[in-house]
């Protein structure tokens, strides 16, 4: 397992002051039954189905969490918590299970991607935790996923990790598009944390330390005769395109591997440039294009026939542009057996421990039900139980098997559902079992108000 | 200095591939003498000012960048690089030197936040990095500060930890949120990192975990007499605010320390609550707000004068929900002593080096200039040298006087500048030096092509 910058030892301290302060409480009253809280995303603007991912880091915090008498110091120092209290947490450990659905698979809304079972206290610490995590992998992955469903057969690269939101969003970035079907990144640590392949030839700063757009392009080539692509557009593309053509004829080269277009009317100039590039005899070549790209331009760059062949996608894929976050909770579900629900406007929750059943007729979903964990529902259950005990007791999948996943789960979806223009997100049915409780739960919260 | 999670040794991979292929190229060319780079934003959407900040991070950064033996061993393996550059990179260390705005300056369109003097290939590497951590920051920073400009005498907390995109950001946006004036934070650990106050009390799960809402919060009073803000949205709102002075009574408290609403018609409960509490004579018991809210909804409810006392500002903070990225660029504008700048469509960049000369008004801004270097220009110069020679030479200040600072840039703005709606960003004027460098390198390009 590789887990990129997430470290046991130094996360516990990276939860909110609330989960402490409330953990305490929970402490002195010795409230500490198994609880059940689930981690899932309510309806999202722009999306029609979200990508799981981001459970593995999860699983490695969870196993790791450990408060050092470093945090212990700091937190004794801030007069709010009982010696007690600071040698139970310098004990703590995650004794619970962990219940998920795979990574690379699909949900929609109010489908629970964790399903956290603990005692009270354990819980509740590690909520900010798995939010943080959950949300960006669900956002980069699904964003990742809608680029690579308009795509065609074309190859997509992350380049985002100078605009992605800090160092850990570059790594977590890089990660999740490669769930999502991209062909790599530019980051060089992901692709070595991770082992995926790693793509990058050259910047506008270049071009810019050489004399000429033709002598950068030569001594480029010199460096990498093979696997050069060169950046036409720093002063006129077009120009760059012929200057690039010359400087691979110069070196007596016979494979060309491409160009790269990253600003200017890009139908155009990829039309343009395809013609010069075969007409030189470079049919090969490939017209890579960057630049301010997500799901919509390429979509519409596809059916104008642009004769593309990759795609560089940064900004707008890791910090996902469009929907920058997700409306998505951790929610207590069940406390000593008993269902929990919420009231509060427009956020109810769904209470109790629960199951994901999934139907499919012909390879496609025809129907989700959200039900109780021990009701019985036609269809396959999604949710797996990956920590017992705060133990793994199943590993997470390598990372080409979770891409192959996500591959096959998009390959699932209704066909309206896969379009990126926003259809609906279907809203799972709930069991009949689920929905006794919640009428039943409803109806005493309310007489009692 | 208190750095978060940059780690000096693992951060030199924490690049974009195509840094180490160029460099490598002009490695094999002898390509490595003094090159000048600038970071700056271009105009931005729903910005009238950019707040800097995340220099601190950079400083560090450079200082302690490395490439370890298990990094040199990973590009070896990738077989693009040779030995000699590996021996290189090996050695590798930044000598150059960094010039930049102080964190808490205000900057408008096109004005560097930071300019990197160094040896090409050091200047090249260390792109990605700088880009990362100063977008993220001056997003957030910025952000925060419109937040304050409306909060009048009422305070603001970071709560955005679980929705911000991994764990270095939420760390950043706690900083940064604190640069911006925020009160603290949420974020337990970004507390502790940099030594700024840590705010939390009670969530749902709280309520929910109980039998009733009086109990837990008669059960939190215990724990925390007189420092308890109870949340009352759980099921009804203005039965949470009777529930909440019945247990301070019961439980013989003098003190309340306040409520929290995170749901609902703010407004409306906002003013309902305050009538149960002054009634109740708890006219000292605060009114906190969360859930959704972000600059725009804080002066609405201000303008409406809803007696609200503090703000829990989440998500739209810390993802920089109405802007999540900057147009901003690292880019190449001397080399070998010659200025250098790039054409691409809307994509100009201002060559050579550079300070930014701002003049004063009765403590007013008046007017900024971008010139270069060496232009006699009327105002106080706002780039300052932080790194000599791969040394920090001035010691970044403290977090509390860049706050301070930030405040002092804020109160210098014109007051249509300091609008939160869309003023426009105002476009610096150049100096008559830089002027004519631009036409002349934009003819000699012209010419050229």
């Amino acid at each position: 397992m590789k887990f990129g910058f997430v470290n046991g030892q130094n996360m516990a301290l990276l939860t909110d002051m609330y989960e402490l302060t409330m953990a305490q409480s929970y402490f002195n009253a010795g409230m500490n039954d198994i609880a059940v809280f689930d981690f899932f995303a309510r309806r999202t603007k722009n999306r029609s189905y979200l990508l799981s991912a981001g459970l593995e880091q999860v699983l490695y915090y969870l196993q790791n969490i450990r408060f050092c008498d470093e945090h212990i110091a700091y937190l004794k120092e801030s007069g709010r918590f009982s010696d007690d209290f600071l040698s139970y947490l310098k004990k703590f450990r995650f004794s619970g299970d962990l219940y998920a659905v795979d990574e690379g698979e699909i949900l929609f809304e109010n489908e629970p991607f964790i399903t956290v079972e603990a005692p009270l206290i354990e819980a509740q610490i590690v909520e900010t935790f798995i939010i943080n995590t959950m949300q960006l992998s669900i956002l980069v992955a699904t964003k990742a996923m809608r680029c690579r469903s308009v795509a065609q057969d074309t190859a997509l690269v992350d380049f985002g990790l100078r605009r992605a939101h800090g160092t850990d969003a570059g790594m977590k970035a890089a990660r999740c598009a490669y769930i999502g079907g991209f062909a790599g990144t530019s980051n060089v640590l992901a692709a070595k944390t991770f082992d995926i392949p790693a793509f990058g030839t050259m910047a506008h700063s270049f071009i810019l330390a050489h004399e000429s757009e033709e002598k950068a392009f030569s001594h480029f080539l010199k460096t990498y005769p093979e696997n050069s692509i060169l950046l036409v557009d720093t002063f006129d593309t077009i120009n760059g395109v012929r200057h690039a053509v010359e400087a691979v004829k110069r070196a007596g080269l016979r494979n060309f591997r491409g160009i790269r277009l990253d600003s200017g009317d890009i139908e155009t100039l990829a039309k343009k440039s395809r013609q010069i590039l075969d007409s030189a005899g470079f049919e090969k070549a490939m017209i890579f294009v960057s630049g301010g790209l997500n799901e919509y331009k390429i979509k519409e760059l596809m059916q104008k026939r642009a004769p593309i062949d990759g795609w560089g996608v940064g900004t707008e894929l890791v910090v996902s542009a469009d929907t920058p976050y997700l409306d998505c909770a951790y929610k207590l579900v069940e406390y000593r057996g008993r269902p929990k629900m919420k009231l509060s406007p427009e956020k109810v929750t769904l209470p109790s421990r629960k199951q994901i059943f999934r139907k499919y007729e012909n390879g496609i979903i025809a129907e989700d039900k959200i039900a109780l964990i021990d009701e019985k529902i036609d269809g396959s259950p999604l949710m797996k139980r990956y920590i017992h005990r705060g133990r793994i007791v199943m590993d997470p999948p390598s990372l080409e098997a979770i891409r192959k996943k996500a591959q096959e789960s998009f390959d699932s979806l209704p066909p309206k559902v896969r379009e990126i223009e926003k259809s609906r997100m279907p809203a799972p049915d709930l069991g009949p079992g689920l929905s006794r409780i919640m009428k039943k739960l409803q109806a005493d919260i309310e007489k009692s108000l």
